[in-house]
C-alpha cells in the first residue's frame, strides 16, 4: 500500500522518572514525542508504510530526535533542517488525586517558524495516499498555521485522503486567530476527523442540542451538525475519556460514518502506565482500520478503541504494540496472561 | 506573618527503590526526614516562613541534611551542631497485602543526646509565633524529653501558639518513663493536639465511652473528654486510615474546636506512592489551615485531609504541593487530569 | 530435619526494568531462576534445609548463579558443571490489559543435555528426606526426561517423600514424546502433587464429569480420579489463577488429601509487582506445611495459599517471605499496616 | 562580613551520564548552573555570605532551580520572576581525544529578556560590599547589557568592589555590538578582573608585545597594558588551561596587583570527573583569598588555583569544596589519600 | 554514490555497568553489535549510504535489534527473518591490569544455522558497489562458511568492490576446517583486506623474513608476500594495538598498496570508555577513505587510524562520530577542547 | 585443606556513585564488607573453605549482610545474632587530587558490644586450621578487645595458625587503652603479622635505626626488631602505597620470613576503581600463597601483591578474582587484553 504522511512538530519529551516531582528531579527520562509523530510510530507498528515531515534544526538532539524515528520504521527523507532549536515539553506524571503536570517549552522552534513554501510538497507527498495532521500545528504561529494549510492544499490536489486530530490545546492558539476562525476551513478540505464534541463546539460553535438529553444520542446529533458543516467529511470519531483519577480512566468512543453511528467498547485503564499519546494511539489505530477494513467501519472503530487502550499501560509517547496485539485485545481477551 | 518553628529530630531515610525487599537492594534511596521537620517542609511549601529547630552533627550526611531543609525553604539558622551521629531510617515500600517494614536506627544520635540548656530558645523563637512539637522527641531520652519541656515552656512564656503531634510509637518510650507519665503535662500546655482516639487512650487513659456507639460521635466524645481534661486545648484533630492494604487506604478526620466538632470528607488512596509523612502532611494543613482562616475550622479540616491525600501520591517524606494544588483537589477535582 | 532436594533448570532472568517493552530497553535486570530453584530459595526462608541440584555450564555466570542461590541458604554441593551454556529466558512485565511476554532461550543449555548418569544421585540425596522436581524437566529432552526418571526411581529407593509440580509449558515438549507419554508414570511415583485440572486434563486425561456443575466439586471429582490413577499419591493440590488483568488476578486453591477435600481461602492480588514464580511459592509453602503440620491439611493450603499472595509483590522469581509474614497474612492481617 | 552579589543567567543543564553521546543518551542528569552563580555556590561553601541575583520564569523548573541554590546557602530572596523560559544547555562529556560539546538552548529565556529598571539594584545591593559579574550577560541582548551596566553603575554608587569575569564566548555577542564595544567601559568600572591574554585581545585589542618571548613577561605585559587602560582595576588575574586531552589538562594561573606580578603553581588535572565550572572555582577562591588576606595576593592566587584543580574531581557545575580541602592541597598534599 | 553492504552476525551485547564484574551484576546494559554492523553503522555515520545482511530470529529482542541498526541510518530490508534464537555475547569491561572478559553465547543462532541459497544475493546487492564481509563468518558453522562464499561470489560477479577483515578469533573455528583451509580463497576474491601480521601467518602461514628485524620493515614484507598470494588484492591494511593496561593502550596501522607502504599516526587511547570495535572502526574509516579519496591512500590510512582512536572514547560497539570530528582529530587537534 | 576461620566487623558499606560527593547523593550503593570479612571473601575466591565470625544483630539489614557472605561462599555457621545495630561507614570516593573521604557509624554496634563467653570459639575452631584477626577489634571496645584475647588464645590451645593485619586506624582506640598497651601480646601470640613500618613504631615503638637509610633495608631492620620482639612470629610482611593521588598509586610489599628478606614486585595502579580493602587483599593472598607453597616465600609475596593489584580494578570492598587471574598478573601480563 501507498505511504501515510504525517506532519507536526516532534518535541524533546523530558520527565522524572517514576512518580517524582518536577522539584524531585535529578534525570529526566528522555523521549522523543509529538501528536502526529506519535501516530505515525504507531502506524509503522501496524505495518503500515509511513513517512514524517517536520522542520528540525541541525544539532545532535535533532539527529537523535531522527534516530528514534527511523528505529520505529518512520522514513524521515522529507524532514527539513533548519532554525534554531527543537521544542520541548517537561512531563510530570501524576497518581491518584494527583494530575500530570507539563510545561511545554517550544516557542522559537524550527518548526514554529516554518513557513509556506520552505518543504517540497510535492515531493514529500509523492509516494503517499494519506496525508494526516492536527489542530497543533496551526495553533503555533501564523507561518506554521500557512504551511499547514499549503500542505492540506496541496494534499488534496494529489488527491490523497486527508484526517485530522483536532487536537484543541487552550494553551496554544495565542498568535492572533482563535481556532475558530482557523480550523474549519483547513478541517473542511478532509475526510476523516477525530476529536470531542467539546472541542466541535470551541471550534466550529456547535452544540448538542439537549445537554440534559442521552449522551450518546447528543454525541451523534453534533457529529450530524458537523457532517453538515463539512460535507467533504466521510467519518467523525469521537473519544471520550472518563478521569476517576491520575490512576484509573475510563476510554470509549463512538464513530459517525456516512449517516450511521457506531457506540464503541469502553475500557477500564488501571493503572495507567503512561497516559501522553493515547489519543493519538486511537487516531493511528482508525486509520489502519479505515485502510484495511473500508466497508467495516467498526473495525476500525474497535481496533482504534482497543489501541488506545493498550498505549496506557506502555511508557512513553508511541503505542509500541502489533496488530495482534490490539486484535486480541479486541477479541475480548484483557486478561493480561502471560503469553509464553 | 510571623515565623513557624518546629522542633524535632530529623533523620537519614534510607531504601530500595521500587518494591524491593531489604534482602535485594543494591542501592539505597536518600532522603532526609522526620515528623517536625516534615511539617515545616509542607509549610515552606504552602507559602509560610518556617524554621527547624534540631540537633546534627559536624559531618558530610548533615551538611547535606541541612541543604535538604533549606531547598525547601525552612529556615535552619537554630539548628545546633554537636553528638555523634545522624540518626538513620530505614524504609521498605510494601504493595498490597504485604506492609512497608521500617528498621530504626537513631539510638546515640546528636538529637537523643540532647539536654536542656543547649538550644538557645530565647533565640531561636524569637521571630515566631507558632510552635510545634511532636509525641516523638519527648519518647527519645530523658536529655531529649526535658529539652521538650523547656522548649514548650519558653515558648509559652512568649506567647506562642503552641501545636502537638501526639504521634505515639510504641518502639519508642523506652527510656523509664511511659508517655502516659509524660505527655499529659507538655500537651496541656498547648492549644492544639493532632492524633487519634487510640494514642488519647494511651497517653491519658481517655476511652470511647461506647464502643459499639457510632463512630464519629464516639471519637466527638474522646475530643470532649481530652479538652476537659486540658482546659488550654482549642483544638483537636483526629486522623482515621482505614488500610485496604499497603496500596489502597482511606483517609479523613475529625476537628473539634471550642466545642464544635467536625466531620471532613474522606479520601479513597489507591495506589499509595509514599505513605510516610501522611500525618505530618495533614498537620502542616491544619496548621496552615488554623492560621490563615482562623474563623472557618471546616476550611483547615478539609484542607488538612486534601493534603495528606496529595502526599500519598508524592515519593519520600514530604508533601511538595502548592496551596492551589491543595484547594484545587478541596474544590472537589481529583480526576487528576492533566495540567498543561 | 533432614534435607530437601529440588532438581531443575535455572536460568539467567532478563528483562526490562518497570514496564517497558522489549523494545525500549536500554537495560535488563538481572536475576537467576527457574521453577524448582525457586522451590529451593522459599523452602531456605521458610527455615528448610535445602538442597538445589542442576548442571551448569563452567563460566562467570554460572557462578553468578550460584552465588545467588548460596546467599538464599540453598545448598549447592550437588550442582554437576559442564556444558556448553545457561539457558535464558527474558520477561517483558505486563500492565492493565497489557499481558506479561516471556522468550525462552533455553535449548542447548547444560542443563538440558543432561544424561542419566551424570548426577550422582546416591550422593545428592544422601541427607534428604524429600524430593521435588516438575514437569518442566521431562518437556526439555530425552535425556533430561531420562535423568529425571533416574532422580525420582533413586529418591524411591532411597525413601524419601517426592513431591511433583505438573507445570505444563505447552512451549516445550517438543523431543517427540509429549507429556502424557511421559509425565503418568512419573508422578505415579511420588506421594505430593500440585497442578490444575486443565494440566491433569492434558497430562492424565481426565476431565470433570460434569463441566456446568459446581467448579469446586468438579475440581473435587477431578482429584479423586487422579488419586485413583495414581494410588501412591497421598496429596493433590490444585491452584486457580483468575486474571482480571495482567495487574489484577484472584488466586485460590484446594487439597485433596487422604480423601478428603478441602477448600482455601481466596486472594485479590492488585498491583501485582511480579506474577512469576507464584506457582514455586505455593509449592514451596506446601511442602513446608505438610512437613510441619503433617495432620493439620488446612494449615499447609492456607500457608502455601498465603505464600504465594505474597510472592506477587516481591519483585523477581523467588518468595523471599518468611514464616512469620506468610503467618500474619493467614490470620486474616492483609491490610499492609507498617511494621515499625 | 557583608554580602556578595553575583548577576548573570543560571540556567538547566542536562546531559547524558559517564561518556555517552548525545545520540545514545535515555536519560539526562539534571543540574543548575551558570557561571555566576557557580562563583555564588563555591562562596558559600568557603563560608561567604552570598547572595544571587537573576530573572527566572513563573514554573516549577525554575522553583528546582531556586531550591538547588539554596540547598548550598546562596541567598534567592532578590531573584526576579516573570518572562517565558528557564535557559537550557546541554553537555556531552568527552574523553582522551574525544572533547566535550555544548548545545545552547538560551534564547528567549527570562533572563535575556532582562530590561534596566526591572531589578530593584538598590535593594539588591543593601547589604552587599562585593558584586560580581561576568562578560556572559552584556553579551546576550541590548536588554541584558543595559542591566548589567545598571547594575554595575549602582554598584559602584553604593562603594562595593565590584569584579568581572570576562568570560568571552565567541557563539554570544550576536545582539549587534562587539565584546570590543561594549566590555571596555564596564570592566573599567570595577576594581578586580579575571580572564586570560587571548580575551583581553579580542575585548580590548591588547597584545602580548613579543608573542616568541617567555610567556610569562609577555602575561605581564599584557596586565600592564590593561591595568593601564582601566586605571580603576587593582587586580587582574589571568588564568591556563593547557589540555592534553579531554581527559588530562593542565592548569595554572598569575596574578597582577598594584603594580606586582606573581605566577602560582601549577596542576596536573587526570583524570578530569567534570571541567565545566573550572574558571568559575578559580574566580570564586580569587575572592575569598582577596576579601580574606587582602594584604597577601599570594594567598588568593594559590586558594584560587587549587580550589580550580579540586572543581575538576567534582560532578556538575559547582565546586563543593570546603576551605579546609583547598588549603590541604595548597599544602601540598595532593596525594587523594583517604580521609577517615 | 552507490550503497555498501556488510554482512555477518549481530548480537545482543549484554554487560555490567560501570567496571563491575560479572558476578556483581544486578543489571546488565544492553546493546546490539557486532563486526560487520559495526561496520555499517560507523560508515552510515560518515553519510554512506549502507545496508547489513543477516538472519535474525521472529521476536523482540530481534526487532530491537534491527530498530538500532534503522536508528543509525543502516538499512535492514534484506536482512533475512528465521530461525531459533539471537546470539548473544556477555562483555565485562576490564580496568588497569585487569582485562575485559568475554562470554560468547552465540551458538545455534539463526545466523550460525544459515545456508547458501537463504539469501537472495542478487537483490541484497543490486544497489551496491562495494561489499564487506569478515572472517568471524566463516568460522561459525560450514553453513555460515558456505552462505559467506556464495555472497563473495555473487558480488564479484555484480562486479563489487570487496573488503574483509580477517578478525581472526581462536575460540571459533570449531566446525572442522581451520581458518588456514578456508579463509585464503575468500580472500583472494576480494580487493582490500584488513588485519595483522599474526592473523596473517595463522591463516595464510605467512611470516615475516626476519622477526628480529625493523618492525615496520617486517611489516611491510609480511603485506608483499600476502600480495603476491592474492593478486587481486589492492589494498592491506595492518593494524597495531600495543596493550599496556585495560586501561591505557596505543594504537598504529600500516597501509600496502599497489606496492607502496604507509605508516600512519600513533595514538596514545587513555582513559580507554570502552575497547570493542575499535577494529570495526578503522575497517570503516579506511572503506571510506578510499572510497572519498581513492587517489591518496595516506588519507585513508589517517582517516581510519583518527577513526579508531575516537571510537575508544565512546560506549558500546559502534562509532558514533562524523567525518568532521574523525577530521578534526586527523588535523592535529586531539586536545580534546569543549565544542560549544 | 582445613578451614581458615576469620574474624572481626562487617558493616553495611553506603556511599554515593561514581565520584558524587556526599552532599550531591540521592541515592547510596549498598555494600557490605570489613577487613576479616573482605580477607575470608578473597580467600573463598581462591577456593580456600572459609568461616566467618562476628555478631549481628537480628534485623532484615543483618539478613542481607549474611546472605552477601553465603553468596561468596564464606561459611556463616557461626555468626552470633544479637545487640542492637549493624555498624555503618560510608565512602565518598575521591579522584585526582581530591581524596576519598569516609564516615563511620559503628559506635553501638553489635559487634562493638561483643563480650567474652558469647562466642563458643572451641566450636568455631573446630574444623580451622588458621585464624586471622585484626587491629581493629581490639580497638573498638574493652569487650571487642577481650573477645579478640579470647579467640586468640583459643585458637592458639587448639593449634592454629595465627595471623593479624595490625591494621592501625587512628580514629578508633578510643576506650582507654592504647594499641601500644594491648596489641604486643595479642600479635606475638601468632606466627604472621601483615603491617607497615609506621604501624609497627605507634604499637611497638620499633623505629627504623636510620631514617635516611635505604628504604628496603631499614624495613628489614624493623622487621628483624619485630621478630625479636615477638619470637612466636615467622612471617612478617610489609606493604608499601605511595599515593601520587586519589586516582593514581604504586604498591610494593616486603616479607621477612625465618631471618630471610624478600622485596617483592611494584605495581602502578591507575586509574583506581576502588581502593578499599586492597590490603585485606594482599593479606588473603598472603594467606593463600602461605599455605599452598609453604617453602616458597617468594610465591606468597608476589601472590599477594599482584593480587592487591587486581582489587583496585574492582568495585566494593572485596577482591573477586580467581587464583588464575592473579597468578595471569604475576606472569608479568599486566597487558589488560581482552580474554574471550
Amino acid at each position: 500500500m501507498k505511504k501515510i504522511v504525517t506532519f507536526g512538530e516532534i518535541m524533546l519529551r523530558l520527565g522524572p522518572p517514576g512518580f517524582e516531582r518536577f522539584t524531585q528531579a535529578h534525570t529526566f527520562e528522555v523521549i522523543y514525542g509529538g501528536a502526529e509523530a506519535n501516530v505515525a510510530i504507531s502506524l509503522a507498528h501496524f505495518g503500515e508504510s509511513t513517512d514524517y515531515v517536520t522542520r528540525l534544526p541541525d544539532n545532535d538532539l535533532a539527529e537523535a530526535c531522527l534516530g528514534s524515528l527511523r528505529q520505529h520504521r518512520v522514513g524521515t527523507d522529507h524532514v527539513l533542517r533548519g532554525g534554531d532549536r527543537l521544542g520541548i515539553y517537561f512531563v510530570e506524571k501524576g497518581a491518584a488525586q494527583r494530575g500530570s503536570k507539563v510545561i511545554y517549552d517550544r516557542a522559537g522552534s524550527s518548526f514554529a517558524a516554518l513557513e509556506p513554501g520552505m518543504i517540497d510538497w510535492q515531493a514529500a507527498l509523492a509516494e503517499a495516499a494519506w496525508f494526516h495532521w492536527s489542530g497543533i500545528t496551526p495553533a503555533l504561529t501564523p507561518g506554521a498555521a500557512a504551511a499547514c494549510r499549503e500542505a492540506i492544499t496541496t494534499a488534496r490536489s494529489l488527491g490523497l485522503t486527508i484526517s485530522c486530530d483536532l487536537n484543541y490545546r487552550h494553551a496554544l492558539w495565542k498568535w492572533g486567530k482563535s481556532s475558530a476562525e482557523v480550523m474549519p476551513e483547513l478541517v473542511a478540505m478532509g475526510e476523516i476527523v477525530m476529536g470531542n464534541p467539546e472541542t466541535v463546539e470551541t471550534m466550529f460553535g456547535i452544540t448538542a442540542p439537549d445537554p440534559a438529553g442521552d449522551p450518546v444520542e447528543q454525541t451523534r446529533l453534533v457529529a450530524e451538525q458537523l457532517a453538515a458543516r463539512c460535507p467533504n467529511l466521510t467519518t467523525i470519531a469521537f473519544t471520550a475519556r472518563e478521569s476517576h483519577s491520575a490512576s484509573h480512566n475510563t476510554w470509549s468512543a463512538t464513530l459517525w460514518q456516512a449517516g450511521h453511528f457506531y457506540s464503541g467498547p469502553s475500557y477500564d485503564l488501571t493503572p495507567i502506565i503512561d497516559r501522553v499519546g493515547g489519543g493519538d494511539a486511537f487516531t493511528a489505530g482508525l486509520i489502519y482500520g479505515l485502510r484495511r477494513k473500508p466497508d467495516e467501519p467498526t473495525y476500525a472503530l474497535r481496533f482504534a478503541t482497543a489501541a488506545a487502550c493498550l498505549k496506557h499501560t506502555i511508557p512513553g509517547d508511541s503505542n509500541l504494540v502489533t496488530v495482534a496485539e490490539v486484535e486480541h485485545l479486541m477479541s475480548g481477551d484483557g486478561s493480561g496472561r502471560i503469553s509464553r
